[in-house]
């Protein structure tokens, strides 16, 4: 997963807001904790994402998680039987494919193209799937927005099946350019779609916060299962990070990371142009902290990962994450951690690493 | 769940761990951080055990979790199966139930007599459990230690049929008198035991934080899966409780909370002999944050649980930690985090209580 800047994190204005509610936090608030996590935080979350994502909930609705695994396994533990068949987009996102596997659900995966992921074929393949997972504002890892057509087949599929949606929104909040569709959740007001969220990527991963929308008939469901699996996580975090949202710091924190990961994403594409022409295809993406680098039709994207990391350029091959084996290989880039010049001294590692096998 | 004193918390001490690692983190703590958590938190746990509760184990072994649920949701997702086996203490701590529960696994409930478990009983009932969920140093709700006879059962049972013991040291830090016998994972040097604590009753239930130490064969497997439900905690409180341990903060505090609680479970004896007698029968424990108070044969202790709710004193019954109804009414009075004057009044009100049906 890619790594946001932990230098460019603001640091200061953070440690002040630990340091206030470190020293001078109320005793009744070091009990136990509601399981679905601190009011206030479940509200400031509530009006954010109503705001920035066209996300439609009320505070009950949102449950505070240790990060978006947490949200994940809740999910499964709620919703899946042993043996439920669940669409995951492949490629996709690994951990969540663990996390959905540990309620013993049965993983079909699901081709992705240009549109996202595929519901045809997900309906070919398991027609009366109990949950489909999906990242249609900037599909993991290939980067792709899910179409409006696409978004409409599958809550159809949802509404018609009685089928749950998981939507997780892993980094939209790093767009660079155009506009954003909104949630899919926001799109059917709900009714058939989880919703997650991370702040390990807008703030930083040891941070542990996240969050998961839950359709309003299920918010018992989940309020009862959400202290089974260890939520919430610890009130410190989740007072600091009210604090963080509510006193515009969050607004202003997302505007200098977009502004500076726009420029890296800039400054990887004009090496990458430079140095890397014919041997890893790029492309520009309106979203996100990484880039997809092709590999020529026919090239072992496992076998260049493991020669660029001898040279000390972490790039993750795309076979990793895919379910179904073959498909054209790939490197994943991450930009957004890395100032300019080590990320032009990567990719000029990253062509002679290419040029001799 | 019995609440500590949050009052006689260290806030000012803490306050300032909080502050210092706050202002000061070094950006790569920020990253990502290995599931199994920080390996300085990891080493002082260890150092901690094996002096104050005999554990055997190094470093490696100890996961830290984001309280005691998310130890024992972990256990389930490693060791058991759909449909396997597990036995759990009746009566017994129902959170643990739930999350074993949510494994799919085979709940099995095994009484519980003065030496604690049966495990002839457990035996007759199930006898390829996959696993034993124990509380052997104080056994919760009841509060009896596990003699050391059960203990070699228990461990001749588990090496004879390939079983994992699972022990939960939920608040065996609190003894106002006599000697410990060890974890039951040091008389097995950890071979078959499982061991789990958490920090929500030593330090604050907010504070969320747990540890569990597994045998070293099984440490791949606890540390692949750690990730996926969720852990590690944050870094932060990782940070301050690493401090808080080797700073000699924990010892001082814990030396002082044992004063405190032994000297208020004192007081709730002597206001139950004076008002109580005959009404509620309570003996003294050497270790812990509640007493049992046992009603009458045949009486109904969730009735006089409502009716003292609705005097505002807080006791659970004892029936709602029994998974077979059935068995003598008790209520659970949890003494730590009450001043002597509010404990008191309470054993007053819960007098007028009993004697107004």
């Amino acid at each position: 997963m890619a790594l946001p800047d932990l230098e460019a994190f603001p640091a200061r204005t953070w440690g002040s807001l630990v340091a206030r509610h470190g020293y001078h936090m109320q005793p009744w608030l070091r009990g136990f904790l509601p399981p679905a996590g601190y009011p206030p935080l479940r509200q400031a979350i509530a009006r954010y994402l109503s705001t920035a994502r066209g996300v439609r909930c009320i505070p009950e609705q949102v449950f505070i998680t240790g990060g978006s695994q947490q949200g994940l396994a809740l999910t499964g533990q709620v919703l899946l039987n042993p043996g439920d068949a669940v669409w995951m987009e492949d490629p996709g996102y690994r951990g969540a494919q663990a996390a959905l596997q540990s309620a013993e659900a049965r993983i079909v995966p699901v081709p992705v193209d240009a549109e996202g992921l595929s519901v045809a074929e997900g309906v070919r393949r398991a027609p009366n799937a109990r949950l489909a997972y999906v990242t249609p504002s900037h599909q993991f890892p290939l980067g792709m927005a899910m179409s409006l057509r696409r978004r409409l087949d599958l809550l159809e599929w949802a509404h018609r099946t009685g089928g749950w949606i998981l939507e997780d929104d892993y980094d939209s909040e790093f767009r660079y350019r155009g506009r954003p569709l909104t949630a899919l959740q926001g799109l059917d007001e709900g009714q058939r779609v989880l919703y997650t969220g991370t702040f390990s990527k807008v703030l930083f991963p040891a941070l542990r916060l996240g969050y998961l929308v839950v359709p309003q008939p299920l918010t018992q469901a989940f309020g009862a299962a959400a202290f089974t699996v260890g939520a919430p996580p610890p009130i410190l975090e989740q007072l600091v990070l009210t604090d963080f949202l509510t006193e515009g710091h969050f607004e202003r924190h997302l505007r200098r990371m977009r502004r500076l990961y726009a420029e890296r994403q800039e400054a990887v594409l004009q090496a990458a142009a430079v140095h890397l022409n014919g041997m890893l295809e790029l492309q520009p993406d309106e979203v996100g902290m990484h880039l997809v680098g092709w590999l020529p039709e026919g090239a072992d994207d496992r076998a260049v990962s493991e020669r660029a990391i001898a040279q000390e350029v972490r790039a993750q091959p795309l076979s990793n994450h895919r379910i179904e084996p073959g498909g054209r290989g790939g490197l994943l880039l991450g930009y957004a951690g890395f100032p300019i010049p080590a990320l032009q001294a990567a990719i000029r590692t990253l062509a002679e690493t290419l040029h001799n096998p």
